[in-house]
């Protein structure tokens, strides 16, 4: 079939979008009609070409909804017309990593999901002309169509709005997922969170339903007060404005340093102030954000053997067959919230205004709708 | 009173035993005869000047047992005769640390234990010219009589032999206790020991009773092998005959990393690798290891957020009042192992030797017997 999507032929260029080419599902495959798509920074750092692990022409996105539209051989948890949204993270149920209550990284179509391919090997996309374009971290939701394995997608109820629960992709998912999953945060905790971007946000109301008592929020720029504020934090520190080391003050500041602490940032100078400003004997912190490629983060062993744990996370800890159908759930009862974070849409011909706004630091998200 | 002491008159300077002066116990303090007591790096560590926070003169030594001879008033826990293991991290069970069953760290008496006095803000020891002279680690087993605070003194069982028991203040609590309260090694676990000295070994003997399927150690000295397959090690390696990068070398040869690894070494880059052969997705690295002053440990961002988890531990975590006399039992049930690691005796004139047996790498333990 022929379908729409927003092809990055090259690094450092803007998407193109054009007509391309898709087989349809092969065994154990999925074609799903995408109906509205967030674009993340992620997508953003492959397309500039900082992505070491890039590879081109491709259609990103990975933050998608939409509707299963054909089932290949195999399929037996969908059908056609059922709501899904695609996982970057698969979830296999089978593999080591599934069968292990500690993580989230099913590793059932690893290898060939980093080399932009079905798990067979092969891509479902090409240009008209035949020339084959990689699929993009399993998902590829920059195109009106795409084709996934039936592991990496989660069926989700069908009232759900598609423009809203496609963030639950990714951003969502991430943010409450490091509060829930990874750092099973208890009611009453302290936590700081570093960046209030779209996973900042995303990490404050995971605290605010996780019960925590104190959730401050750090970041550069005082504009983001008031949007973290309506999700949930209570105190709010802007670095410019502190004498001296940000950890001590920190510490000072929530009496002792805090429970959890989350870097939602990608700065590894960050991750290491997080981590210090994490409590003496339980303090715990964890890295969200994606630094650049080669960047270390560093501290003193000290900092560990006086009892803080330094984390990370990836998709939130989350199992995204078993747990994304529960948060659409929670957005759809009113238990967090997801609307005010969208704040721009588009069609699929502008595309690339979002990764403009991104740049500019405008949006919390820019969702495109099909 | 009078009792005698080795005093550690200066750093870098052997210790010089002589008759020192004892005060008897204030108010909620007890006054021990120490029957034996380990010499510990930790020792080292101060006397040598290394120690950023040494103060001098000091007695030095905290890992000892002995008999309580006097208790001062308010003291109901213990009693003359009773017999006691000395805790440098002590346990209150009234602090917001003993009250938060994430940490062993009490924090109860910390400012003045840090200063090398007791809690009133004095010390007990002088020279017989009336000189002060420093507490060290809230212990100074290196003296006959000692005094310290309740909330520092396990009791034991009687019939335990001091001999081998004083052991337990330190390193096998550590060892064993890393594995048992910080890692929390699960019953077939895969795990990495770094360093096969007393502490690897504790550690060793920790993951066999733990139930730890493999057990791979990991020293440059291939003399370290026969005791350390005593402990339980069922296999070693030696970098030295590792081509390449020794993480992805022990990544290999556990078939994808060890669910639990252990730094008993304190060199950073060791501690690195030690958490970079940790198993992607769940395996956790804990630093048992002190560092030299100023040493930083560094790693990619990405290595925690593919799933590991990286630690330290203090004391083995554990809450030395509740914890030891449990450790002393499983000692006297013959669960664990102590009296090959001692490996030198001597009387407190001969105190010197035991730190030259350290230094030239004779020693597992010395211990002085009183």
């Amino acid at each position: 079939m022929r379908t729409t999507a927003a092809v990055a032929l090259e690094a450092g260029k803007p998407l193109e979008v054009m007509d391309v080419t898709l087989e349809g599902p092969k065994a154990g495959e999925v074609l799903v009609e995408i109906k509205a798509t967030g674009i993340c920074h992620t997508d953003e750092f492959t397309l500039s070409g900082a992505d070491p692990e890039g590879l081109f022409p491709a259609i990103l996105g990975h933050e998608g909804a939409g509707i299963v539209q054909e089932v290949g051989p195999g399929v037996t948890s969908l059908k056609p017309g059922d709501h899904v949204i695609p996982l970057y993270t698969p979830e296999c149920r089978e593999c080591d990593y599934c069968l292990n209550p500690k993580t989230n990284l099913c590793q059932a179509i690893r290898s060939t999901q980093g080399q932009g391919l079905m798990p067979d090997g092969t891509s479902r996309f090409a240009m008209t002309n035949g020339t084959p374009i990689r699929h993009y971290m399993g998902c590829s939701t920059f195109s009106n169509h795409t084709v996934l394995p039936e592991i990496a997608l989660a069926k989700v109820r069908s009232d759900a709005p598609f423009d809203k629960i496609c963030y639950i992709g990714c951003g969502v998912t991430t943010g409450i997922g490091a509060v829930i999953n990874t750092g099973k945060v208890e009611i009453g905790s302290t936590a700081i969170v570093f960046g209030l971007g779209g996973i900042g946000l995303n990490v404050i109301q995971g605290l605010r339903l996780a019960g925590a008592d104190r959730i401050v929020g750090v970041d550069l720029n005082d504009t983001k007060v008031e949007m973290a504020t309506r999700f949930g934090m209570t105190d709010f520190i802007n670095p410019n404005e502190v004498d001296g080391p940000l950890a001590p003050y920190l510490v000072d500041f929530t009496g002792g340093g805090a429970d959890y602490t989350f870097d939602a940032t990608g700065n590894v100078e960050v991750m290491r102030t997080a981590l210090e400003c994490a409590h003496k004997g339980w303090g715990e912190s964890i890295i969200i954000g994606v630094a650049p490629a080669g960047a270390e983060i560093a501290t003193r062993p000290f900092q560990l053997v006086t009892g803080r744990v330094w984390r990370g996370t990836a998709f939130g800890g989350a199992r995204g067959r078993t747990d994304v159908p529960q948060i659409v759930d929670w957005y759809m009862d009113g238990k967090i919230e997801i609307d005010p974070m969208i704040t721009h849409t588009m069609p699929l011909s502008d595309i690339n205004k979002g990764f403009d706004l991104m740049h500019e630091g405008k949006s919390i998200r820019s969702v495109v709708l099909y």
